[in-house]
C-alpha cells in the first residue's frame, strides 16, 4: 500500500547471467530490490522472473524506464515483458448474474479498501445489484444477452469497457459463455470462477455431477478465460470436504464459499502483479 | 480392539419405524448399541445405517442372530444388508508391483498390529518385496502377467485368493488392470489407490497431466475397483497444494505421500466395516 | 428450507434403550424420523442425540409435543434437552466493531436469504454499518463502551436484547469483552470469532504472536462466550498455510477470510441447532 | 539427484546490490544459477537468500569457492552463511523408542533410496527397531536413559555421534529431553516431531489435551531442538480435522499418519538444505 515501486514480470528462453543483467540495471541506477523471485522451468528450459524495487531515488525517470529496459535488456534475451507501477489503480469491470455471492464479497472488499483496484462499471443480466451499485459510486448496466441479440450486445459491452478504460474483467458467477471474438480482446485478462475442481467437472452443473460421482471433495477454480470453456490457464485453487450426509444443496452452499474466497485470491493475485502466463499454465508469485 | 460386538450395515426404500424396529430388535434382546450412524438420501428415497451393539448378554446366540435378522426385520423392508462380528480379523491379499512406498506403509502398519487384518499373501509382479514378506511370515507370490498370460495368470492368482480365503484384496500401486472377470468375483472388495483427484486425471501419469494443466492441487483417491477403470466408488479423497517450481518430480514425491495416506484410510474403513456402496456411490461411516 | 420439522437435541447418562425408546416415541405418533445422529461419549458413559422429524401428519399437537416428551421420556433418563421448531427463525443481534469484514459476510447472506435466521438489530461501537443496516431494515444502536460506563452501557444492551426478543448474539469482531454478568444470561448463546487456532494465541494480537513464533499454519475459532477469555467450547476451526515470506499484514489479510467463513460456520451450525456442549465440548452434528 | 551444484544460504542486514553481487559472482566465473529464493524481512530489516548453481565448468575449483566467496562477498555484508555440495549425502542417526511408526516411515523411504542421506546408525532405547536395522545394513545401539545415568548415557550418545560423523539427528518420537548441554552441541541441526499444532499443546500428552479441549483440528509440527521445550525454530506443520466421535484413540490413530508425513517434509527441507534460522524462527525454501 502507498508504495511506490516498479514491478517486472518476465520469461524468456533460460541462459545464464539473467538474474545478473536484471539486477545490475536496477542496482547500478540507484534501485533496491524489495522482492524477486525467479525460477527456471527445466521441461521447457524457460527462464520466469518477477522483480519489484522502490522508485524513490531511482536514476532513470519512470516514463523512461520501460524504453530504457527493454534497450538494455529486453532484446538480449528474447523476453516476454511486462512492466507495472505499484501506484496505478487497475480498473476493473465486474460481470453479475442474479447469484450474487460472489459479487457481494468483492464489493464488500472495495467498500473496505481492501485492495489497489478501482470498479468504474458493474455490468449484469440482473437489476439485483443496482441499488447497491449506486451506493459505492459504481455504474451499473442492465445487457441482457440472448441467443439472438449476443452480438449486438457483446458490442455494447465491448463500448463500456472502452469507455469506462478497463483493464481487466472479472465474471463474477456471470454464467454466459463469451463469444471467442470478445475473449481475444483480453487475453489472460478475464477472470472465471468455476464451481468445480478443474479438470474434474468441467461445464454445467458441476455440483450435481460431485453428488452424482460420490467424490468426499468439492472445489472451485479461479482461472483466465479463453476461447476454450474451462480451460484456461489456472490461478488458484481449492477445496472442502464433503460427505455422503450432504444433498446437492449442501454442496451448493458449501461451494459458495468457496468460490467467493478462491475468485478473491485469483483477483488479489491478479492486481498485484503475481500472474504470469506460459503454454496455458500460470506460474503465480508468491 | 478386543471388542466383541456386531456390527449391522444396511439399506433400503426409506420408509417410517426402520430405526425404531432395528434398535428395537437389539434392545428387546438385551444388545447395548455403542454406535449408530443412520441418513436418509432424500434423492433415491433410500434409508442406510450402520448399527454396532455389544454382544455380552446378548439374547440372541452368535451363530443365530443373523438367521433371526433376516426373519424379523430384512424380509418387511426389502434391505441390503450385510452383517459382522468386530471379532474376525479380515483376511487380505495384498498385490504390489516395484513401487512399494504403498506397501511399505500397510506392512509398517501390520507389523505395529495397527489394523484389525490378517495378511496371509502378497502377489507381486516384481520379487523386491520378498524378504521383507519373509520376515513378516507372509508368503510372497511371484505371478508376472504379460499381453500373453493374462488369463491364465489371473487363473492362478484365483486359486491362491481361493487357497488364503481372502476376503478382500488391496492394489496398492499394482499398475495392472485386473480382467472383469476377475473383477466381478470381487465386488466392493478391490480397493485401489489412483493417484490423482478423481475424476479429474484417470488413467496413466495422471501427474504429467497435472503438471501440463496447471493445476494448484494434486490428489489422491481410494476408491473400490469396478469394471470400468478408475470410475469406482469413491471411498477416500485427499490432496496436496503445488506450486510452479515443483517438476513433475516434485509432484511425484509429494503424491507419494498422499497415495500412502490416502489408501490406509480407506482400508481402514472397509476393514471397521464403515463402507456401503449404491448406486456407485460409497456411504462412508464415520 | 420449507421445512416443518421438529428437532431435538439431548443427552443424558448413557444407558440401553435410549434410541429405541425416542424414536419409538416418535414413530408411534406417526412421525417420520428424517435425521438421527447419535453416539456415546465413552470417556464420561454420555449419549449425546440430535433427532429430527417430519411434523406433518404428527399426531401429538406442536404445543403439547414438548409436554408429552418430558413426561414420557425426559425423566425416566435424567436427559437434558432442547426442543425446537424448524419453522421458527432465530432472532440474533450482530455485535460490530469498525473491523467489518465479517459483519459484511454476514449481512450478504441475511440479504440474499441464505440463513433461516431473523436481525432485527445490530449494535456497535462504530458507525460504519449504519447505512448499510437502514437499508435492510435493521435497527442500528451506537453504544460506546469506555472503562467508565460499562456497567450502564450494557445495562442499555441488555435492554435492546430483551426489547428485540433476541435469541442468539453474534461478535462479529466485536472486541469488547463482555462482563461476566452479561455472559450468564446467554449459555451458549454468544458466538465469537477468535483470530487463532485456539487454544494457540489467545487474547490480543494473536497474529503477531504467530508470526513471531514462525509458525507455518494459521487458524481461526468460532466459539461460544464463557467467562474465561477465548475458552469457551469450540464450534468451528479452520486454517491456512503461510509463509516466510508473509508479513504480519499479510497474516492479517489472509486471517480475514479464514475468519468470516470460520464465523460463518459456527453460526450456521447454531441456526440449524446442530451443536451440544457438554463439559465445555461442543458437539457439532453435521 | 545425480546433481553436481554449490548451494549458498545466507541472511545479512538488507542494503541494495547484495542480489547482484552475489549472482555476479557466480555468473563472472561461470556458475548457472538454477535456483534463486530471496526475500527481505521488512520487520528485521534482513536480507535472506538461498542460491543453487551449476559446478560443471565454474571456474573455482570445489575446494576454493567457500574461501573466495568469503573474501569476496561476505565480509561486505556481515552476513551469516552455510555451503554445500548437492553431491554430498548428510549423515543422519536416528533415535527411536518403541513408537515406532515415524522411524518405520523414514527407513522405508531410506531402504527405497527416496532421499539423498546416510543413516550409519540408530540409537535406541527400545530394541524394536534392531532385526529391521540389520537388514539395512545400519548399525543399532541400545542405549537406555534413566534418571540416574542421564549424564554417561548422552556422553555414551555423543561418542556414537562423534563416531559416525553424523551431521544431524531426528528424534523419530524419541520421547526423551535431550539434555541442554547435547542441544547445544548441534544447533538447528536435531529435527523432533511433536504431536500438536504448537504452540498449542506443548509437553506431555497433547492429544489428551485436544480432546479435552475439545478443538475441531489436531496437528503436528516438525522443529528443531532447542534448549526450551518445543520452543525451537518449526520447520513444517500440517493439521487434520477431527469430530466428536472421535475418541482419544483416534486422535492418536489419526495423529500417527500426520506425524510420520510432517516429520518426513521436514527431514527433506533439512536435507535439501532449504532451511535458514534467524530469531528462533525458521524460513524453508521452496
Amino acid at each position: 500500500m502507498n508504495k511506490n515501486t516498479a514491478i517486472l514480470v518476465i520469461h524468456c528462453p533460460d541462459q545464464p547471467g539473467i538474474v545478473t543483467n536484471v539486477t545490475k540495471f536496477i542496482h547500478d541506477n540507484n534501485g533496491n530490490v524489495i522482492n524477486l523471485e525467479q525460477h527456471v522451468d527445466r521441461e521447457n528450459v524457460r527462464f520466469f522472473m518477477r522483480i519489484e524495487w522502490e522508485l524513490t531515488g531511482f536514476n532513470i525517470p519512470k516514463e523512461k524506464i520501460s524504453d530504457y529496459f527493454e534497450t538494455l535488456i529486453v532484446k538480449n534475451y528474447d523476453m516476454k515483458w511486462r512492466f507495472y507501477f505499484s501506484d496505478y489503480k487497475p480498473r476493473m469491470a465486474l460481470f453479475v448474474s442474479q447469484q450474487m455471492h460472489c459479487a457481494y464479497d468483492i464489493l464488500s472488499r472495495y467498500h473496505a479498501g481492501e485492495w489497489n483496484v478501482e470498479i468504474p462499471v458493474i455490468i449484469g443480466n440482473h437489476e439485483e445489484v443496482k441499488t447497491l451499485a449506486r451506493q459505492m459510486k459504481i455504474d451499473f448496466h442492465h445487457v441482457v444477452i440472448t441467443k439472438d441479440n449476443k452480438a449486438e450486445q457483446e458490442a455494447q459491452q465491448k463500448e463500456l469497457l472502452k469507455k469506462y478504460k478497463i483493464d481487466f474483467l472479472v465474471l463474477a458467477k456471470y454464467m454466459q459463455v463469451l463469444s471467442d471474438d470478445f475473449v481475444s480482446l483480453y487475453p489472460n485478462k478475464i477472470i472465471n470462477i468455476h464451481h468445480s475442481f478443474l479438470p474434474a467437472f468441467p461445464g454445467a452443473k458441476p455440483y450435481h455431477s460431485a453428488y452424482e460421482r460420490g467424490v468426499k471433495i468439492i472445489g472451485a477454480t479461479g482461472h483466465y478465460v479463453t476461447s476454450e470453456l474451462d480451460a484456461g490457464p489456472i490461478i488458484e485453487q481449492d477445496i472442502i470436504r464433503i460427505n455422503h450426509t450432504d444433498t446437492i444443496r449442501d454442496l451448493i452452499r458449501k461451494g459458495k464459499d468457496l468460490e467467493k474466497i478462491v475468485l478473491a485470491r485469483a483477483i488479489y493475485s491478479h492486481l498485484n502483479r503475481k500472474v504470469s502466463v506460459y503454454k496455458n499454465r500460470a506460474i503465480v508469485y508468491r
